[in-house]
């Protein structure tokens, strides 16, 4: 590591992966583009107090039982019986505000899950993108982008995230040395950045979510910075910074 | 899939990930560019009869005890009492004619060994690519790319060159539909491919190998097309096919 280079980036590209990149004073961002890190975004946007992000569809279900609201999604579709699925528009308006809400995804939760014993774990998506780099590179720490993937694998939309994270850090400070995770994808971004749209047209989940008519959902996800907030893990609950 | 994709092809970033990764039927390409299956395609094209992938030191030498050549690479270096390290110009010449050499090396042959039981394993390196991805083609089956990585994390030449087969089957054949490992890698070898040593400049395992004063082996392996063979793996023996 050079002199200018103080601490570490690198990415982690599933959650299957964690072990292997998993090390001590690390702070770890979850990254669910599609979509639960920015529905949590949104969440705490129009005012959430809590999320408890749970593995299981029975935990969140226990939650819910106990009065609690509660969002469930597995393979992109918000299951029965729930108050939300994963789209960031069923957080959207005052019937969050002041909440607590219990939630699990098939990959977002899964990831959270997987770095709980971090040093810390924040939440980042392209809605908070500007307020997350500003704030870890004023930690002075290690940071580890964890990619949600999909079920285990890779996925673009997470990747082309992280890189742009890679990107925007490395332009606001030489204090991190790259990964080989962080330098391949800030090369990645730089293809996509002007049309992630159409960048992601091939991408398996973005595919897969097309073919349930969330277009909608995907436009407003690649968006960046419309909810400027930073969730931390504490405990149990995510909480906003 | 549509009615052109009859098969898949993907990217594994690292042997960990394999079990996410792993399905029936697919043709297993092992990647470690640097140097583990460049040297074992060196290796071959100067008539070596078997290598032997070993996933240990003690066994690479318990090999040797019975007479036979033997290589051993741990963290970039040749081992001590071993004929070879994992040089490609280890493996050039007469004196590999017809032999077979046992072979341990920190990624390489760990990789050989987590996917043993695929449908067919092949090594592939720049130094085969043309004649790797038309055999590749012609077997119409699922194909996953197997990166070696480095110690289990995601490393950018293995990746590069992921890249550049995903690129090159995508464009004699439209028989693949390409998971998002591969669309990623293509974008990326789409940047690299001109000047791909510079590009490689700030990878890890290119700065560790730089160190080590092993420029010429790292221009060697980025060098396509030198050794036309294809290394298959039958039962404990790699052999040329």
């Amino acid at each position: 590591m050079s002199e200018t280079h103080k601490h570490k980036i690198d990415t982690c590209f599933t959650p299957y992966l964690y072990p292997v990149y998993k090390e001590e004073d690390t702070i770890v961002v979850i990254i669910d583009v599609f979509r639960a890190t920015s529905a949590i975004c949104v969440a705490f946007h129009y005012g959430a107090e809590r999320i408890i992000p749970v593995a299981t569809v029975e935990e969140a279900m226990e939650y819910k039982k106990q009065g609690f609201l509660a969002g469930a999604e597995r393979d992109a579709i918000k299951l029965d019986g729930f108050d939300f699925g994963n789209s960031p528009y069923d957080y959207m308006g005052d019937h969050v505000n002041g909440k607590t809400i219990a939630l699990t995804t098939t990959n977002g939760t899964q990831a959270i899950e997987a770095a709980r014993d971090a040093y810390k774990v924040v939440v980042g998506s392209f809605l908070n993108i500007d307020i997350l780099c500003d704030w870890l590179i004023k930690q002075e720490r290690n940071v580890l982008l964890l990619c949600s993937g999909w079920k285990n694998k890779f996925n673009m939309e997470d990747a082309l995230f992280a890189g742009a994270v890679s990107e925007k850090i490395s332009q606001l400070s030489d204090a991190f040395k790259m990964g080989d995770g962080c330098l391949a994808l800030m090369y990645l971004y730089g293809q996509a950045q002007h049309e992630p749209v159409k960048f992601l047209v091939h991408a398996s989940h973005k595919e897969r979510m097309a073919k349930l008519g969330l277009k909608k959902d995907i436009k407003f996800c690649l968006t960046p910075n419309s909810c400027p907030v930073i969730p931390v893990l504490q405990g149990k609950y995510l909480v906003k910074l």
